[in-house]
């Protein structure tokens, strides 16, 4: 029940703190005898990484990670494999101001009141800076999830009221050809001209996540109650910002018809496959071999370069003045995050569908 | 890691399918000492029952239930508490026509492929049966809940394209006054015209349901991955039909402003409160002590009585005619179901957080 | 973390008490399309069955078993199987001295104070009687490890003083010879005649049951905290009246030396094997390919023919006279419960350990 | 179900290998706001570091840990802790032997065969360093079990032949005044002498530890299969070359009758207590307040300083010639070692009763 641990068997547990020494996972339940591409972890870190995308803070953190477990000459062992990602741009802030506040849609009030005592440095444990530990946990579940030829492609769908059009055909590996991360080049500028206009007043944006699982399998997802659209949500929801999750046509199809709605089988020379997806690629829970689709909303991120009233520690009314690093719209830095988390759950969905007898 | 198991520490286990002897429950983890209402226990019951809505089927079923272990003179023990509910009216259909297919978005293919051997009579262990067994965990949770003046209450804000308006002050005792659960009645008319035409066209539509959870201390969720919200958001999953789920201002936030989205803090006499409720009562994962609120969307159920083009189990397309029983509308009857897995969830957080040592 | 379910794949939650209208157990993730033998099941029950061996009481229970939920035409869905037991002798009995009394040696004690209210009659959930559902679940597992070519024979090794002499070549084809379940015929005789001594005089007497697992293949187990050996050690414990197991030459050879205990590997024709046994078939806490050989010590029963002096439930102390029913030695009629724990261990560790990918 | 964790609400996930960079644990469900005594950690790793006992390697670690995450200004924040301990002495041996070999009673084959490629320095994940771990992490739990007034303190009852005689009484306060961790200085003067006469032979012997824990309230365990007995034997099995493991009179009570082994109750000022103690303090799976008293016992360590002959990685026979660091006995470490496993075990069990509610 471990509450910091995500998957039951890749199983994934990070630690570390905003401006503590170090964030890191421990990664349990690991196939042995596999090659990492240590290339590939740092590439996802660095997508992840301040800076990277439109709209980031300007944090420095070159999230160089080291691995001090589970791996001997180059292969899994089956051993924990141990993940530390250093902080370094962790000490120069000044936090009398934060301190005293409880910050408006933050953490904050929220773990002082749990944990009567919490790391008040950049949010602590609460900081988006943790979801480091999943990238680099999931960029190893990636490479397993390679092997049996899975595709993982998120990328932004929508900034505020900017969206891809429907009926777009989207490029998925023009995803990081823009720093929005949105496969679609004319939507990326606007998208880019918002956040541009949204930072220079101080605010942020959310937006919406669309991601795009190709190659899984039929029959991924445990009935009842370990569905595989109840974990991919749960993981989301595990995502700092996450405010919504829906699985094919979501909350539209919630508008529309079963007539409309419903996907017809077909079985061709290439298989088994639905004439249409409004499933998501999930029915009853279990993937039936399409492509998963689902959107993950985020809502603007909370501290803002404007001034706010609410109350401080004591329960005084005041103005919380702007300070610290700002991300204008964390959506496009989010984008290898669900990335990490959806393959961590689809990986570990797998594993789990090996866990019985043939009769 | 049981697939068929939901809350950690207040575990509920169902079992059963659509037309075997019965379908039930097995709860672990329950307080002792606690008289338990038996009425309040069938009353969730009837309000899920088939009939007991607009729009739903015609199987007749009592929806008895009997406790088999965990209860001694009517309170309970602290060993496993079994439900059991009996299949009554299962035995009469015909099933050669569903045998011979797998039926359009239904769970049949998936079920076929991945356990190959499954029980087709009703949908067998994926139809919506099995929530019966939930909803008279739930009850259970529920009046738990009520000796900590925690309240929950679902209902019916959207049918289709019909949804209550923004800025409704809502009254929900006024929820079970209609047969569509919803607590605006002028809306819940036009909610059940609606559904009436779409009876008598032989479709389905779907809809949303929200939940309102009031009375919930702060504190509850764990950070990072057993967030209060996430958990909700998984079981919530676990429902039949569901492709959707979003906290607060949920998808609407994600194209709004920081500026627009921040709940100050305010404290009163009364305590702490924040002066809006965007992220709707939770924050870090942990519920902030105000009202908890979400919404579930819902797609249309998948039986439809049209005939529809699909392939057969041999691959071959063929037209598969309308039969059987049919619910035009489950969005009214699964708002006990909502209120089910809600109240195991919170209940399940309520005692994770009693499992600590304070200084 | 469901206090009543052992197994993290095939997990089986038990439910009942002595004295309640059934016992039974859900079995989840059992492989599906597995056709059930339900003679098989049956007859572990009966060898469960008071009155079955030597020492046990006159209580009257056919044990016959009903399948309520996961199996479909004879064969396993993989949805969960539910089984009922019901209680048939349960309600003559007179619990008014019982009631009084906190009976030395029983769990009365400790329920009550843990729970504050508890099921008094026959001893409620820590009856014996709930470790029918054990065997009728573990009699599902053992058909599952005969697929795999896995035998597990359980027998009574010991009663008190009298136990199989060192050296003796065991024909365990002859477990159910004799209703002591000793498979040396000569010991079986002693330890008969011991228990009827035992039973003349009301007292009680221990022993120990050693178990014998073949055809495990190399590599059970997962290191470190879900070691093969500690759980079925786990397991074990889990048995009333349970308090001692040893693997291998156990609390002997912790007097012994290395030069003397350690196995040496082999490898002929049919594979590796080692030289001697001492580690009982499991190093590093993985199975190596070796018979797994166990031994588990059972104190006497606490419910004795004689007068005791202790304290009723107000604190002051009374003669608790004998009454009820009384089983001189429990051993005989625990050794289908090791074999159940034992399938049950040895399965879902095998099922866990396909739980990867291999490279 | 991760396979490295122990404990399922205080979770201890253990990385590392013997040769690796360091071992460490994340403890994860610590209350928070605790102020830690880092001495007292290091107190307790001193204790299992090599050289602090009889019988024990002459690798040199000097065991420091340093805590990464989850303390804030000295306090538990109720985020993951992190505790790494670097491996100093890891570099300098020659593994070309120990690389041809699976040694006799070792892990190597175990490991080999399950995982296809493992980490033959020193044992890699199998090595008993790994509890420098477990100790670290069981020095926490043991300062919150303080604040509980609960109190463990193990000690070596056994080496070979030579044991504390019965009915002994003993002060735990001498457990550490000799460097085998007797608490009765003739029998410690004793077992020391043996030792010394074992390691001159390259021989290694076996030993037994009894672990007492006083304090426990009534009420931890929880029944059926989460018995605070059959958690504390799970633990113990962990440990490397543990074989058996008995409460209370354990085997020996096997031996005996009803009427020698049951404890009577009574009520005194001092509030209840049993007459003896011939349960070890755990009844139906529960502690009854009384002391808890189990013994687990070592096989000698399989590494001696004598040829042995055994297969090589090819099958091919061949001598295996002594070399590399050598433990006489390892017993003496193990004392700690047991402590923090018990800790962490009870204060798990301790936070599990909390989560309940009371009526």
């Amino acid at each position: 029940m471990s509450f910091n641990s995500i998957g039951e068997i890749f199983t994934v547990t990070t630690f570390g703190e905003s401006h503590g020494e170090a964030v890191g996972a421990v990664i349990d339940g690991c196939p042995s005898n596999f090659l990492l591409d240590l290339e590939a972890i740092q590439y996802q870190l660095n997508r992840r990484r301040p800076g990277a995308t439109a709209g980031s803070t300007t944090r420095k953190e070159t999230d160089e990670f080291k691995i001090i477990s589970g791996v001997f000459e180059g292969k899994t062992t089956g051993a924990p494999i141990t993940i530390i990602i250093e902080n370094k741009d962790a000490k120069s802030e000044d936090y009398s101001e934060i301190k005293k506040f409880y910050r408006p849609s933050h953490a904050d009030f929220v773990y002082d009141k749990k944990y009567g005592h919490y790391d008040y440095r950049g949010g602590g444990r609460s900081s988006a800076r943790t979801t480091a530990s999943l990238v680099a946990a999931g960029a190893i579940a990636q490479q397993l999830l390679d092997t049996q030829n899975i595709t993982i492609a998120s990328y932004v769908s929508a900034v505020g009221e900017v969206r891809i059009p429907e009926g777009y055909e989207l490029d998925l590996t023009q995803i990081d050809s823009n720093s929005v991360r949105c496969p679609d080049l004319k939507t990326a500028n606007e998208m880019l001209a918002l956040i541009e206009n949204i930072r220079k007043e101080g605010d942020t944006i959310g937006g919406i996540i669309r991601c795009s699982a190709t190659g899984v399998p039929v029959g991924l997802g445990e009935p009842l109650y370990e569905k595989l659209n109840a974990n991919i949500a749960k993981a989301m929801f595990s995502i700092n910002a996450v405010k919504g999750v829906a699985f094919g046509d979501g909350f539209d199809g919630a508008r529309s018809l079963g007539s409309k709605q419903n996907d017809a089988f077909e079985k061709t020379d290439a298989g088994w496959h639905t004439t249409s997806n409004h499933s998501g690629g999930i029915q009853g829970g279990i993937s039936n071999g399409m492509e998963i689709v689902f959107d993950v909303a985020f809502k603007p991120v909370s501290t803002i370069m404007q001034a706010q009233t609410t109350a401080n520690r004591n329960g005084a009314q005041e103005i919380l003045k702007p300070a610290g690093r700002h991300d204008a719209c964390v959506v496009p830095r989010a984008v290898p995050i669900v990335d990490a988390c959806t393959a961590i759950i689809i990986l570990n969905h797998l594993l789990m569908r090996h866990a019985t007898l043939s009769f």
